[in-house]
């Protein structure tokens, strides 16, 4: 037998705000007529790039993730503004992270990161014909950059150096 | 240049206790000794398992993710309970979710599935020799089992019918 899986949302009290995420704390009605409650993280969305060097090398930011408390080898990403098309969010990030510019960007699909408590999508673009120019940092934002070819990067993911879900993500859209 | 990328806490708010997930409001030093803020989502952490049927096929769960207002198609996984050993947890989730008991499993990585703002880390697992028992779903949890070949869940992600992030970064590690 298929369950009907809908939730429905009876009430939702917002619980926190903060720099970009909200959390909500919302009560629905269960499948099986009960009711309950779901924690769940607000996110703007965000965009993530697989940029491609005309020598086949790909861009990794490295880059210190407060809430693991490391250095993390990730693809440039970066939150949505508001109201901000996805595409031109990914040139924008590409551009200030890595001070690359991109002659061709192609979208390759969208990943949800947390879906079990946060409604984050990341939607992830390649880009190539890559010019480099100035980086852009926000003013809390420091990074390095770096550049593995493909079989590198899966070579990294393998041994563990590479944990970023959406950097490990990106590649099977490839 | 490479940058030193740490950054040390100088303070920590709770800001709010959900069911399982905790957020806080980090003061940090930015390496360029500057101060700034980081909204961090706090997480148990979580297991997700890589289930293949002897005849190839790979388990998948049906679900509706009210973070996202849609039903996913997500290999198992689950959430570590207090102090809980990730690969006990890894069979017990199988078990609830699919009914199914393995025989071998083996540990294949870990992803951080949104390091930007919350520090949950998700360990795959690898289950083989797989049998069919009950499931015993938490009671607030409604899933369809389904199964695919290695080849079409490749087609589902390129189709965009697969979104979730951990079970597209696991085709990774097979």
């Amino acid at each position: 037998m298929e369950y009907n899986l809908n939730e429905n949302t009876l009430e939702e009290e917002l619980k926190y705000t903060g720099d970009f995420i909200k959390v909500v704390r919302t009560k629905v009605t269960l499948p099986d007529g009960m009711e309950g409650y779901r924690d769940i993280v607000r996110h703007p969305g965000a965009v993530a790039i697989v940029a491609i060097k005309d020598n086949g090398k790909i861009l990794v930011v490295e880059q210190f993730r407060k809430p693991v408390e490391k250095e993390l080898l990730e693809i440039p990403a970066g939150k949505l503004n508001k109201g901000e098309d996805p595409l031109e969010a990914a040139k924008r990030e590409l551009k200030e992270e890595t001070g690359y510019s991109c002659e061709d960007i192609q979208y390759l699909g969208k990943i949800a990161t947390a879906p079990g408590f946060c409604d984050e999508y990341i939607s992830i673009y390649k880009a190539t014909g890559l010019t480099k120019g100035d980086t852009d940092f926000d003013e809390d934002e420091f990074i390095n950059l770096k550049e593995f070819s493909l079989e590198d990067l899966k070579i990294l993911i393998r041994e563990g150096k590479i944990e970023d879900g959406k950097t490990i993500a990106s590649l099977q859209f490839l």
